[in-house]
C-alpha cells in the first residue's frame, strides 16, 4: 500500500528566533508525482521535523489531502507541539495552479488533476489558513528566500526533472499570467527542436531535448552495444555522470542538451532581461549539465550574459518556497500584524 | 540640408475636453533614423497640429534636440499657443533607454548614440519636464491607451520594421529588465534560424527571417528571372503584395517568415501567458502577413492560443504613446494633481 517514511529530525538550533513568536509553527507541503513531504518550521523558517510518504498510484486529491492530515498529526506528536501552534499551512502541486482562488487547474498525467479546489480541501482538513502554488513557483520562492538567487528580484529559476518548467520572478513578484502558466517553458521551439505540434500531455519540444524523460529516450534510441559501453537502460544523470567520465554518446547526449537548454536559456534572457537563471530539479541539479550549458551560453556573444548557477536548495526548494509561503499566510491572518 | 515638412493641421474639435486643463498642451515626438516627428496635443490627447523633418544623415543628438526645439517653435506658432501653456514633453528614441536616469543608452546603426542625456538635453532646450523612452515601449503605451490593446493590461506589442522588437506589458506596466532591455526579442532563437553567433550591430537570428531587411535579403538571394515576374530590388511589403497576387516564391518567402513569427509568438505565449499580441511596424502591419502567422499559430495547438491583431495605430502608434506619457509627465508635475 503506501510507504510512510517517518524521518522526523530536530534542528541544532533548539532556542526559539527573535523574529518569529515563540510556541507558533508553520507546515510546508510538496506534493509531487513520486513522493509527499511535510515540514513543520518554526515562525523564522528553521525546520523542526520531517515527515515523507509515497503517493505512487494515489491519483485521488481527497487521498492526499488524507496524507497530509496524518503526517502533520505525527509531526506535531513528535514534536509535542499542540495543535493551536500551528498557523498556516502552504503547498506545492506539480500543476497550474489559480493562487487567487486555491485552485489546482490541471497537473500533468502523473496525478491527472482538474479543478481541485486544494486549499479548501486543506483548509478543511487541517483547520487553519492554507495557500496553494504550483511546485516550480514554489522552487523560486524557496530559492528567492534562502538559496541561489537570495536577494535578487529578477530571476529565472530552470525545474529540469522528468519534464522542464520555470519560475519567473519580476521585482521580486512571481509572475503567473493570465491564466497561470507562465513559465511553461517546456513548449518552448529552439533550433533543433521539432516543429511537429504536440498532444495535450505529451512531453514539449524543449522537454524532448532537455528534460530528464528525453534524454533517456534519446540514450535508449542512440544506443548500441558499440557505441558505449554503458547499459541501454540509464537515468539522465546516469548518462551526464557517464559524461563525466568520457563515454562519447553520453557526451554527445549532454552537449545537445545543454546547447538546447542555452538557447531557451539566451530566449528568456533576451524577453526579460534578466540577470540570473537558477537551475534545480533533479536533471538540472548535475553539475555537468550546469557546466555544459554555461559553455554555450558564453560562447554565443557579449550583448546577453546572464548569471547561471546550480540551486543551493537542490531538492528543499520547493519545501523551502511553501514554508515561507506558510509564514506569509500565518502572517497575513495575524489581526495584529496585517496591515 | 535637413527637409523639413509642417504638415500642421487642426483637428474637428475645437472646443477644450472637459477632463484636462484648458489652454494646456503636451509636445509627443518620435525620434526616428528617417523620420522626426512631432505633435503637439492637448490634455486629453487630441493632437492639434503636426509637424515632421527628415533626419536623415544627422547622427548628432545635440542636432535633433535642436531640430525638435525648432519644431516646437514652429508649432506654438502655427496654434497661436503660448509657450508657457505647453507642460511637458516626450520622446521616444529607436534604442535602449534608462527611462529613470532618462539616458539613451545605445541606439541601432541607423543613430550611433550612446549615453546620451536624451531628458536633460530636451528639458534645457524647451524649458520643460520631458520624459524619454525606448520607441516600441512607447508604441506599446500608445497602443494601450489608444489602439489595438485598449484596456487590456497584458499583451505584447511586436513592431516589425526593418528589425524586431517587443514592448511587453505586463499588470498594465512596461517590462523593463534589469539593463533596460526587456523585449529584444530580434535576436530570439527559434527553429529555422541561424545558431550561429551573431556580432554586435548585425542583424539577429529572428530579424534575419522576420525583418523587413532580412526578408528583402531572402528575395534577393532567391530571386532569379524565372522565379518570378516580379523584380529583383523590392521592399519587404512589396514581396508580401506580391504574395496575395499569388507569386509563388514571394508566398514561399511570406510563409517562412510567419511561421517563424508565429513560432517567436508562441515561444513569448509560453513564457508570459499572455493573452494579446498586437503587430505593429511597417511590416508588421502588412495584412497578409499577420493573418498567414494566425493561420499558422491556430494549427500548433490549442494548449496556447494567443489572439493575434494589427496594430489599429499603425505608424502613429508611437506619437499616441509619446503624447500619452507627456500627459502623465505634466500631471507627475503638476503640484495640484501630484500624489
Amino acid at each position: 500500500m503506501v510507504e510512510q517514511l517517518v524521518n522526523s529530525q530536530r534542528t541544532s538550533k533548539h532556542e526559539f528566533p527573535k523574529s518569529g513568536r515563540k510556541n507558533e509553527f508553520v507546515l510546508g507541503a510538496d506534493i509531487g508525482g513520486t513522493n509527499l513531504r511535510l515540514a513543520l518550521a518554526d515562525m523564522a523558517g528553521t525546520i523542526r521535523a520531517r515527515w515523507s510518504a509515497s503517493t505512487v498510484g494515489i491519483l485521488s486529491a481527497p487521498r492526499v489531502v488524507d496524507l497530509i492530515r496524518e503526517g502533520t498529526d505525527v509531526l506535531l506528536q513528535q514534536t509535542s507541539t499542540p495543535r493551536d501552534a500551528l498557523r498556516a499551512a502552504a503547498a506545492g502541486a506539480p500543476g497550474i495552479t489559480d493562487v487567487d482562488r486555491g485552485i489546482v487547474i490541471a497537473t500533468s498525467y502523473l496525478m491527472g488533476w482538474r479543478d481541485i479546489p486544494l486549499r479548501t480541501l486543506l483548509e478543511t482538513a487541517l483547520g487553519i489558513p492554507v495557500s496553494i502554488d504550483n511546485d516550480v513557483n514554489l522552487a523560486a520562492l524557496g530559492e528567492h528566500h534562502a538559496g541561489g538567487a537570495r536577494g535578487i528580484d529578477n530571476f529565472v529559476f530552470i525545474a529540469i526533472g522528468t519534464g522542464v518548467g520555470a519560475g519567473i520572478m519580476v521585482n521580486g513578484e512571481l509572475m503567473r499570467g493570465t491564466t497561470w502558466t507562465a513559465g511553461e517553458i517546456g513548449y518552448m521551439l529552439v533550433p533543433g527542436a521539432s516543429e511537429t505540434p504536440t498532444e495535450r500531455g505529451q512531453p514539449g519540444a524543449l522537454e524532448t531535448l532537455v528534460g530528464g524523460e528525453g534524454i533517456r529516450t534519446q540514450w535508449q534510441e542512440r544506443w548500441t552495444e558499440h557505441s558505449t559501453a554503458l547499459p541501454q537502460k540509464i537515468s539522465a544523470t546516469e548518462i551526464f555522470d557517464g559524461a563525466l567520465k568520457g563515454d562519447i554518446l553520453a557526451c554527445e547526449i549532454l552537449q545537445r542538451a545543454a546547447r538546447t537548454l542555452s538557447y531557451a536559456i539566451y530566449n528568456l534572457s533576451l524577453t526579460l532581461n534578466c540577470p540570473l537563471f537558477v537551475l534545480g530539479g533533479s536533471v538540472g541539479l548535475h553539475p555537468a549539465f550546469g557546466e555544459a550549458t554555461q559553455t554555450f551560453l558564453q560562447a554565443r556573444n557579449t550583448r546577453i550574459q546572464p548569471n547561471l548557477v546550480r540551486s543551493t536548495l537542490g531538492s528543499e526548494a520547493q519545501l523551502a518556497g511553501a514554508i515561507s509561503l506558510a509564514i506569509q499566510t500565518a502572517t497575513a491572518s495575524d489581526p495584529v500584524t496585517q496591515r
